[in-house]
């Protein structure tokens, strides 16, 4: 049996009671060693199997392999395991070797979500969400999606923005969506949202400073009616008050 | 103070920790009677103020009444209290008014997630949520955004996809997705997540029973490498096994 868990993108109290119960159902805790972390005082009693970044496969195959040897095995994703997280993989992985393995995915908080209710209300209407990292999916992709998501007037949230490898992704990204956005659209940055380094930054278009990004930060770019108020940002359902 | 509470789908055990604790702090509950009705053995001791259907206006303007009082208010939306949910419209009336009540949003699992976890891993890459409500948003918006979302090839979930007043949305925006998706698109269709009535169907764009969908259903529809292994809907990020 395999639990795929997303606690959330930190504080304990971000996690639902589905996934503190999968993780203290499971006998084994299998996990990149930082999310590990945030987690180690509910697992002390448990057998942890940690990974290095990068090793999505690895973790995975890992995984399947003890729940192979009848283990309740938990894989823990931040946020949510179904986005960007580890849900997929183990469900293609178990499709392709034709395991009759029980899997129940735990929904859980993902980033966007965390760090929306820091910063206000900025997915009040339409949003998409797009990773700017290229590891997975062509550059190509990434662009084309960038435009089009900024021509549909989409708020849009960016997960993976910027890293050492990839430190003008971000850059290209709102270079873009300039062509359909007024500079003036407000950017909500909130990095490591839930953990006690966590910072909010209201900012815009072309204001924004890349070097408060990094691969931990969640950055929100409004629609056209987004708008910043004190230390807010909201984007209108339509209401008229 | 005010608490703006996201409860989830609908189960217990899908809510955060956060969101049982701002109830629990709360003197009085406000929202829409279908959604107090899922919390009800958690407010036994609690003053509780309900309201009908789009009393959005109203029930925010009270709670805002209440809360200045010195009352703790906790309301309460489905889903994330920040996906058109009633987060953006509180804020929006203490801005007007220039009341300095504190707010507090709570994050929650919103309908898409909750419908994925049931679906298998359909969210795994680039997706959008989109509304097909025309109260609040002229219908000419919500065709574009279709539109883009889908030559974009975003996985695309559909809030309020189809009611008695709007039955014929989701098959226009399904027509519109056709110019560039292949008729045997997955799509996965939960409806009531989390409820006692819960029900999970997979279908395809072609193969769509329209009258499977209403107001408490969630939509998802695949992108181009989206597909539906047994009872699972799922999207791969890009891995190579």
């Amino acid at each position: 049996m395999i639990y795929v868990v997303g606690i959330g993108p930190g504080e304990r109290k971000m996690m639902t009671g589905e996934a503190l119960e999968a993780i203290q159902n499971a006998d084994v805790i299998v996990g990149y060693i930082t999310y590990i972390r945030l987690i180690e005082e509910l697992i002390r009693d448990k057998e942890v199997v940690k990974t290095g970044m990068r090793k999505e496969i690895d973790r995975c195959q890992e995984a399947v392999n003890i729940a192979k040897t009848g283990k309740t095995v938990a894989v823990i994703s931040s946020g949510d395991a179904g986005i960007y997280g580890m849900a997929g993989l183990i469900l293609e992985i178990l499709d392709k070797e034709k395991e009759p393995i029980g899997v129940e995915i735990v929904a859980g908080v993902t980033a966007s979500i965390g760090a929306a209710v820091r910063l206000g209300a900025p997915l009040m209407h339409d949003f998409c969400h797009i990773s700017l990292s290229d590891l997975l999916t062509p550059w190509e992709v990434i662009e084309k999606r960038v435009k089009l998501a900024a021509e549909a007037d989409f708020v849009v949230c960016f997960y993976n923005p910027r890293s050492k490898g990839r430190a003008d992704h971000l850059k290209h990204a709102l270079e873009i969506m300039m062509t359909y956005k007024s500079p003036e659209t407000p950017i909500g940055i909130v990095k490591d949202v839930g953990r006690k380094e966590e910072r909010k930054i209201l900012t815009t278009m072309d204001e924004i400073n890349y070097e408060d990004v990094n691969m931990t930060t969640m950055v929100i770019v409004g629609n056209k009616e987004t708008y910043i108020s004190g230390d807010r940002m909201i984007t209108p359902r339509g209401y008229t008050l």
